[in-house]
């Protein structure tokens, strides 16, 4: 089990930065987040491209950013747990909340807080009868290894850069690749679209446009995918395997399970110190609600301040903050 | 008459930032700071220190952070009032305020924004009867041109850095320079200590310590200072000029006057959007007060945030604001 002052939830930039500002005040802090990488949306949706409202910078990028915030932090030794999403939070009776991860970690904690973002990205899924009964079963929604898919007949739906790559890569492992898109033009890069068209003229992929999957067949596997193409036409593809390539969708996940107020998908919070409904629980950056909220990662920050305040009267009930300025005194790392 | 939508009062960070909130949804600014350069205390009081809680900023100098500030808010074609102080703040029968200057400088503008930090800063005066009528008259709290002391008997009151360092210096100027100290040791740089001691010892520089300045004599014009020794002993220096050097404390100065609702020294503020009691005047950063304050300069910048979505109301009323992220937009300079 391991053992913390703060569990804080999420590793974007606000969780990460909460880190700093607990430090600080010498609380120790564990990170756990779902994605395999500290970050959050920066690194998974947006590395490179350039955010302007980051006070201080004139332009940064995502990675950028979360390097810095990761150097920021390193003095107070932070530890983490990625790629597993705590599904439970639950109070001991004592003055300590257990966490369980989707793998099994478990975290004891005095304080937890929530900076889980948008809460987890997820695939966008498809309106298909019986998509989820054939999920593992041939019906995949991200390509983690194109190998997988050698000698395979593979049906793509999307028209984005993501269902665009994937058709060109897989189009030279698979054994025939088919395209399904809504509309007859793409969203993806031109050239990329250009690229998909030639090897459809060249007839080394199947490219189907202005039509979309409508349902799935198969005994105990995916054998088929039916399509309906706009205008009349029904076909039915034989299909080792279907992936649906429409995105990603921010999911709040177990979150909303854990008795907190909620408002619509966001928590809501005391702006007196962004903590939550629950004692010893608090919510900060993109993931809370508050009269005058700004989804902005500068706010996020200003919270991660004020709530390190507030939980330090948990962790050290008997002891009063002394407030010391950084540039007088330093940042005593641990 | 200088118009704009937004004055802000104070060019520190929080009020440099302002402008860039303020730039995202079109309102222009005109900044106004009594010292002679932007960046408030930061360029004033520690340029070279280094800052550890700017988050994503492992460490940055004051001077680094308002040059990087500068050149964020550069788009936005931001206009200043330097080496001026906002005296006067009238609220016109319309929609607008003349805010009027030290120099006289007058501009009209929708929306008063006060990042004034802490107020200005003045010299911290000792407590010597008659100090006032004396100042102008041989009594003065800085020194600005150390030729204009050439020839002259100078009394000069303190020990840190600034006391001794301008010792040091009058003392090759100067006919006579005289050091009262209260201690015996020095808190300025023990080089520097050491220089003046020797200096002393040399018979170049009379030093007094363990002593106070008491009183001051001279007609119309300062003659000499009085200064009692601790242990008995009084002496009456002949002195052209006195120069007590205590340091900077920060005054309120004239916006204690305008009718705001006050906390100590702090203007009460609404968290909802860090208005005052008057409407369309705000206050950010470090000079204002509500529960859970703290003056961190990370929090102006979510402060001012807040205020710019709530001043737009002021200054396009028939508009609402369309909440763009730079990441995905940019930031559209005017």
């Amino acid at each position: 089990m391991i053992s913390t002052d703060i569990c804080i939830i999420g590793a974007g930039p606000v969780g990460l930065f909460a880190v700093f500002e607990a430090g600080l005040l010498k609380m120790r802090c564990h990170v756990v987040d779902a994605l395999t990488q500290v970050g959050g949306q920066l690194t998974e949706i947006y590395p490179q491209k350039p955010i302007y409202d980051i006070p201080g910078y004139p332009t940064i990028t995502g990675e950028e950013l979360i390097g810095q915030l990761m150097t920021q932090i390193a003095p107070f030794r932070p530890s983490f747990t990625l790629g597993e999403r705590v599904e439970q939070v639950n109070r001991q009776a004592a003055d300590t909340f257990l966490l369980t991860t989707s793998a099994g970690t478990v975290i004891s904690a005095g304080v937890v807080v929530i900076a889980g973002g948008l809460g987890c990205f997820e695939p966008r899924k498809p309106s298909i009868p019986d998509l989820e009964l054939y999920e593992g079963k041939g019906v995949t929604y991200s390509v983690r290894d194109p190998e997988a898919f050698r000698g395979r007949q593979v049906v793509i739906a999307g028209g984005g850069d993501s269902a665009l790559d994937w058709t060109l890569v897989l189009a030279g492992i698979a054994d025939k690749v088919t395209l399904v898109h809504r509309g007859n033009t793409f969203r993806g890069a031109p050239d990329t679209a250009n690229r998909i068209q030639e090897l459809a003229n060249a007839g080394k992929l199947d490219l189907i446009t202005r039509a979309h999957a409508t349902h799935l067949t198969g005994e105990g596997r995916l054998e088929r995918v039916g399509v309906s193409v706009y205008g009349g036409e029904s076909l039915l593809i034989p299909a080792d395997d279907f992936v649906p390539l429409f995105g990603l969708t921010p999911k709040l996940g177990p979150i909303a399970e854990w008795g907190l107020n909620m408002d619509k998908d966001a928590i809501s919070v005391n702006t007196l110190d962004y903590s939550t409904s629950e004692k010893r629980i608090y919510a900060i950056g993109d993931i809370n609600q508050y009269a005058g909220k700004l989804k902005l990662i500068l706010c996020g920050f200003h919270e991660a301040a004020l709530m390190a305040r507030s939980a330090f009267q948990f962790i050290y009930p008997d002891q009063r903050i002394n407030f010391k300025y950084t540039t007088v005194y330093g940042i005593n790392a641990f």
